[in-house]
């Protein structure tokens, strides 16, 4: 076989737009993220659950998340069988597929949880992909407040494995039918003017009363001379929807000072009043779970952006400050959010099934914990590199790596064909604790020179004169070959607790 | 929100013709195996690699193994600034492309491994999917025979990791020079010549030295009646071959023994002599590995059908007698492969960069586990089942899954509203090792029903009365509320060791 260097057009070596590679430290930090939440479901008794990466278009429906047009933003092509095929946008719409298509058989209710990537064709740009990784957890089947809750305080304890502590997050609880029930009383019954107030309502956190009030009445002027057309709500129900806001805004209430907050405002109808026993049901389980009440918050400000939410909504969010590459400070915000949506299954049965769930993205989580200091890439080391002298001895480098391997130490023989220095380079860009020099007069004497690399860093960086960091040999030893598990043992652990 | 129930048209709810849904056990059994194989790989120093699932097309390449067709069988789409992308065939492909993007910045020789799906736009049937999961490791820009033998070392560990002991599995090792040299040495300059002949070579195994004796020659026509045209090579340089593999088929040599017979048989060339040379290395550096004679085979009828290998090729297969289903014997064969491919990268580049490495298919191996009764699919149990008979006692089953879990033991509340029979039926679905029945009397009393559902379905085997067995209640015992959870954790723990 020949190269094809005289070939007359070489594809350029790049990634699809809005694709990204990860590896290395990020990417372990991220697997270690899941595992530790899926230790944490598994032990809540929700089952893994994989599905294929395509669906049928018509399965997949047009609940894209975040978008109100059908069938966009999906990556799709034709079957030879002329069906059309998308790939997943989200976990939730397979979910409800699969729960369709097998309800007879599975054990109901439902739990699984599942991760993997999911694909969106939009726009790419900084930090914004076009696949990432989610990770859900669903319980479809049961109309029990309780599988609420459950779904709750199991993200809770997700969160607590992935590396927050307490008070580093919450999770803030609404019900979507609080508004249905004020709208309903209100008697706004059109759903483009409802969908219009929900977002306005969205917005509260960001823009306060008096913008959340323009985008419920005529519209609203923003600073950039942006007109946005408001819901144009009665004046009565803008002010029901006030009281109801500021009753809330005492951050200081339990979740059951919440609900007698809202219950007080009155003006929820029957839907809204059932709210209200939903809420209540979910605290008393959530209490029963021993959840804090810091750790869950009722805030009725939540109502999440997506359509097909019917009851319950969950939002969890960032409380750290945290600061990006530069040392800016940045608000996280939410990194993860869920809710009650009893309509999914019913677009292919016609009838309704209860489920709830929650949803995070992993990357994005990842990057939170590590902007909040709590992610452990750090502690990710590179294997210890063994030396490569001389093809000759082959056999001593080869002992040395198998001796380490098969005592748990992760180690490596020096592949390529450079000399010492580019090696020991080598080690230190492969995030190595140590080096192992095995050279002839070692060999001979029956001894190995291991290398602590980041005892030698320390020590070089305090050492000003190079001919004295030469002649020093920071951090280097020479030790009986008996001794070299052992030795190198001792340096793998001291490096780990270090970082 | 209504239901769509009034719609027109509901999708039907199914998955893409060649795509599957995992769950449970399986995907539990496969996940571990990943697990394991992954602490192997990154122990001998390969870090993990993620690229996205599209590629562009033109970096994608003709190299799709098994089809010579290019861009055939796979799934492209086209992006909206025009440039077609296509999802990934293997985990080669996206390596090539990462490699030659980054090479310049990445630690040399860069030791890789990843897994993930791999997807195929290929006719699906039984057994046969479009999308599947591989996992691979690699060596980037290293040409020493060290490299081969790591790889090949570490396949070993791999497969023993995974469940397969010594003696079920070997790996055969050739060079594809081997057949180069002896294609030069006897004039054969045709590559399709060269590749018809590498084809039936392929096929030793199969159809004997007769049937690749006439594919060699003229032809051949099969049982069926079907005739292949072959390779249509000098009689001298068939008799050759046949030399070639006779001197191999004395399963009792070493390796060392192979590559003396394989030399005795001579008419190699210039290039056939270079592979017996880098097979002694790749030989000297597995000895000194300490793997064993049975564990790495050398064999010269591995040819591996793929057009891209250069050198060393590898072939691992299952040794086991295994079964199917309906008990029927079953060869598994090829449980994956890999070898040496030193001009992948060359196609972005146009400078050859030496590569190595070796893949299996997660699934197969999967399959070739269970098939052996290696899987351990059978020692994942489904979580302890508490059951609800009352909303007013939610609080006390609340506490009892809490108090489980907090424990370490997966543990759900039945979440749905059928009653205790349905429930006992469920948590018999589930795989639960144990049921907690905490009925109003038990409240009261401050005891609690712990039922062993193995022990339940073991003595209800051995019952032939029915009214016997409903009296006897078999496996279910009554403690002291306090005891709960060490009742409970002991029978989990019998379960496991049990299955």
């Amino acid at each position: 076989m020949t190269t094809d260097a005289a070939a007359p057009a070489r594809p350029e070596a790049r990634n699809p737009r809005g694709f990204a590679d990860r590896r290395g430290r990020d990417l372990i930090a991220e697997r270690r993220l899941v595992q530790r939440v899926s230790e944490v479901y598994e032990r809540w008794g929700f089952e893994p659950l994989e599905t294929g990466a395509f669906e049928y278009a018509d399965a997949l429906g047009k609940f894209l998340p975040d978008a109100d047009r059908p069938n966009e933003g999906v990556f799709a092509l034709q079957d030879d069988d002329d069906q059309w095929m998308a790939l997943r946008y989200d976990l939730t719409a397979p979910l409800a597929r699969f729960a369709a298509q097998g309800w007879e058989t599975l054990p109901k209710p439902f739990r699984r949880y599942a991760f993997g990537p999911v694909w969106r064709n939009e726009k790419p740009g900084p930090g914004r992909f076009r696949e990432f990784v989610q990770c859900d957890a669903d319980t479809v089947g049961s109309d029990r407040p309780e599988a609420d809750a459950e779904i709750i305080a199991m993200a809770c304890e997700g969160l607590r494995a992935a590396g927050l502590d307490a008070g580093q997050a919450v999770v803030r609880v609404s019900n979507r039918k609080l508004f249905d029930g004020l709208f309903q009383a209100g008697g706004i019954e059109d759903a483009g003017q409802r969908l219009t107030a929900l977002r306005a309502i969205d917005k509260f956190d960001r823009l306060g009363w008096e913008g959340v009030a323009a985008l419920l009445g005529e519209g609203r002027l923003d600073d950039s001379g942006d007109y946005t057309r408001g819901a144009r709500l009665p004046a009565g129900v803008i002010a029901t929807i006030e009281g109801f806001l500021s009753s809330v805004a005492d951050e200081g209430l339990t979740r059951a000072g919440t609900l007698d907050a809202v219950a007080r405002v009155g003006g929820l109808g029957e839907i809204g009043e059932a709210a209200l026993t939903e809420l209540a049901a979910i605290d008393a389980a959530l209490n029963a779970m021993k959840v804090s009440q810091d750790a869950v918050r009722f805030d009725p400000t939540i109502v999440r952006g997506l359509e097909y939410y019917t009851g319950a909504v969950f939002e969890a969010e960032l409380l750290l400050d945290t600061v990006d590459d530069k040392g800016r400070a940045v608000r996280f915000g939410s990194i993860g959010g869920g809710g009650r949506y009893d309509d999914l299954v019913a677009r292919f049965t016609g009838e309704r099934l209860p489920a709830t769930g929650f949803s995070f993205g992993v990357s994005r989580l990842a990057s939170a914990l590590r902007a909040a200091g709590r992610g452990d890439e750090d502690a990710v080391r590179g294997p210890v590199v063994v030396i490569v002298f001389s093809d000759a001895d082959m056999q001593h480098y080869l002992d040395a790596v198998s001796e380490l391997r098969n005592a748990g130490v992760a180690a490596e023989l020096y592949l390529g064909r450079a000399g010492m220095k580019a090696q020991m380079k080598y080690a230190d860009r492969r995030g190595a604790p140590a080096a192992v020099i095995l050279g002839g007069d070692e060999i001979a004497a029956g001894q190995v020179t291991v290398k602590d690399l980041d005892a030698g860093r320390a020590l070089a960086a305090g050492v000003s004169d190079n001919e004295a960091w030469k002649s020093e040999r920071p951090g280097q030893q020479i030790v009986p070959r008996s001794e070299l598990v052992a030795t190198v043992a001792r340096i793998v652990k001291q490096a780990r607790t270090a970082s």
